[in-house]
């Protein structure tokens, strides 16, 4: 994990938020490189889950929106984070850390997902945990705090009206339900698709972009009416789409996924089946990538009770007002790309490189001219760089040696480099294609350069 | 303005944010057809001024960042509205709009743009701008408010970290110069290209999405070593290249455009030269559409100072550190979406259609079976639906009349609609291609129908 994120900073992936100024924990901006690669892996979610499907359409909304939109969605309520003090040292902690920390170090596990302040509070004083800075025994009981961030609309002091920045895609999608069936022609069963940042005030543990305060969500919202659709045709087409994505677009070994069904105690309680798909990440094994819940009609209704709008669709056929039941495959797009990097970084003797599968890498090739100071061999190259242009995203290089332009584009994921020589002017009109993963190096034609890239994506 | 509200409601390309709890004034959720065409002009954006460019790299920062950054920028000490109270019915407004207002129904100008407090008091006292809620001139002193949002980040009360959510994107970008420059090859001149949101806590005049407090932005700040460039040639490239995207790619009329050279008065302090492209909008004729500013090496410099950190660039000819001045053009991506609908919108007789360019409207196509109930038809129209999406968003429509169909198409703007019929079947392997625009219809063959999509953009 390490040299993963040594190499996210080095190559101009990842960097850490306010960085010249000390940083802000868990915040991270992306350079130019990792925000190609973000850009590739939105537009193939966007691409695979709306525009690849007849019944799924697109919703862009605010991050900003009415606390009583949380309100009724329960975030405001029960959105929160256990927290647990030492009296003795005042360190402040959040219990599941605590109790996960203390079971990894007894070498087993413990699951610790929806368990109340007072289950908490229980595992610890039966295990004897003792405070990691103090060592001593002496914890508070362990309380909830909030996730949301509240955001103050207007400017006169007791005329502000409390916002939120949207703790998760989703609420903006039911909210708009109505607007979306009254604004378009769709029909159950639909889905409304989401991709955006959501926000949550909350301690992590600084694996990278694993967690951050500020993250992007994919989520779409598939509404359906369970007399006439069966759930788990739904859940289950959905569990194909997630892993096909997972394994064919973002091209991930299958043996680092696997699927864990939520137990009783853990999934909420309106939920009738929930499931994680889970990655085998570098630091702590499996952990979440891609939640999949079968939600009921828990979230329309809690909108129609709290906003007195019938939210109801009529179905034109049996003349019946129906709230449809919905199942959600929910997915961080940072996690994507956190696992893409992981799984691509690859060591192989001397070299380290980004196996990146060509549709993902920030750039599909490279053109270099063997030498720079040779204007036939540049212009050559400018001229080939140029038409490339015009269908991919291509680097230009013509510092250093050969070598180390290979080494910078191997740790960058560019499938593929093109070096114009002397031959190509003077003997057989054809480029070397050297590439990534094998090294091997090949000779091809300049009129076959494009038919090649198109076809190996 | 306001059939162009109401179509973008009823089509679903703009809703009221949370709209079923009564509102937040000046939020926006898109809809199935605005949050496609959003994606469309991002991508055409990103596309133009970064993939399309040798010089330029994208950059993807955190929304929420450190108070240091806004510090360093001037925002947190200037960034702010000019407000004043009406002492005798408590009303409280902006300077800028009661002066505006009072000068507009003078059916006069007058430019507000960069005075001072006492200034715009001095206006309202010499004009006798009365309250426009009670009729009094009791004005309180113009004082000015902050528009940045604070979030706190962390729980613990007392111990939490002030951050800011972004007012610009173009701080994110300086911040992360340095980055830039260690971990990819860039060399002067180049540019630091953004897409993202940003936030202001401004009170707006409420025309559709032209101001509100949650926008998205589309930045580059172009960094170059003034003694070796120079900077008219930049800053008229720039020009060119703004005008150009906005006629021939987003199709905009260039008799609606213009631009107007920001005075000095008007002008940041440490700018040498700005301009606005404007737009002559529905509402209020001609206002900021894209800015373009020479904002020299201010911002590079407050950054230095504020971080210590040394944030020049070395350039390996001379030898010498440089502090790269900046060129800055900064667009609203919503407000290229409400010109690119305005503009679009259109009368004719009885019809109302969206004429936007193919590349930008939400569906590139909508297929039709010409009846809904004739199996033939259907599998026919489904075939070709499906061979069509692979390379573009396309519609299905099998519902009401044809004429109906062609009325719902044309006020979401999709250029072509292509008819499955009788003939298709058993005559001639055609299909009838019916043009917004024009109403005009044709025949043409079902294996020209993917080449005549690509060649119309």
């Amino acid at each position: 994990m390490e040299k993963v994120a040594a190499l996210c900073k080095r190559r101009g992936f990842i960097y850490a938020g306010s960085e010249i100024y000390g940083g802000v924990a868990n915040t991270y901006d992306y350079g130019p490189m990792g925000a190609e690669l973000l850009r590739n892996i939105r537009n193939l979610w966007w691409n695979n889950f709306v525009h690849g499907r007849d019944d799924v359409v697109g919703l862009d909304a605010s991050l900003i929106s009415s606390h009583k939109i949380w309100d009724a969605s329960g975030h405001t309520a029960g959105f929160s984070d256990a927290m647990v003090d030492c009296k003795n040292c005042k360190g402040r902690y959040r219990a599941d850390h605590v109790i996960e920390d203390h079971f990894a170090k007894k070498g087993t596990e413990q699951n610790v997902e929806g368990l109340t302040p007072e289950e908490f509070k229980k595992i610890m004083v039966d295990e004897k945990i003792k405070c990691a800075k103090c060592g001593k025994i002496d914890w508070t009981d362990v309380r909830k705090f909030n996730l949301l961030f509240p955001v103050h609309l207007g400017i006169v002091e007791g005329d502000q009206s409390l916002a939120y920045l949207r703790g998760e895609t989703a609420q903006g999608i039911f909210v708009n339900f109505k607007n979306v069936v009254d604004s378009t022609r769709v029909k159950l069963p639909f889905g409304i698709a989401q991709l955006g940042k959501s926000f949550r005030n909350e301690i992590t543990l600084g694996n990278s972009i694993f967690r951050t305060i500020e993250f992007e969500q994919g989520e779409i919202e598939y509404f359906f009416d369970p007399d006439k659709t069966n759930w788990e045709e739904i859940f289950n087409g959905f569990k194909d789409s997630m892993w096909d994505f997972a394994v064919n677009k973002l091209g991930v070994n299958a043996d680092n996924l696997r699927w864990r069904v939520h137990s009783d105690d853990e999934r909420s309680f309106y939920s009738k089946r929930t499931e994680d798909l889970e990655y085998n990440y570098p630091f702590g094994g499996f952990k979440e990538l891609w939640g999949l819940a079968y939600r009921t009609d828990y979230d329309l209704n809690q909108h129609i009770k709290h906003s007195g709008k019938d939210l109801s669709i009529l179905d034109t056929q049996t003349n019946k007002k129906v709230v449809p039941h919905v199942i959600e495959p929910a997915v961080g797009i940072n996690r994507l790309m956190l696992m893409t990097l992981c799984d691509a970084y690859t060591e192989e003797g001397e070299r380290s490189f980004l196996k990146l599968k060509p549709s993902l890498a920030p750039y599909r090739a490279a053109v270099f001219p063997l030498l720079a100071n040779k204007p036939e061999l540049v212009e050559k190259a400018r001229e080939i760089y140029k038409t490339l242009q015009k269908d991919f995203r291509v680097a230009w290089d013509d510092r250093g040696n050969i070598g180390k332009r290979y080494a910078s584009q191997d740790e960058i994921g560019t499938p593929y480099c093109i070096t114009i020589d002397f031959d190509t002017l003077e003997k057989d009109q054809k480029v070397t294609i050297r590439f990534r993963d094998s090294a091997a190096q090949e000779r091809i034609a300049i009129d076959q350069i494009k038919d090649y890239l198109i076809q190996n994506t």
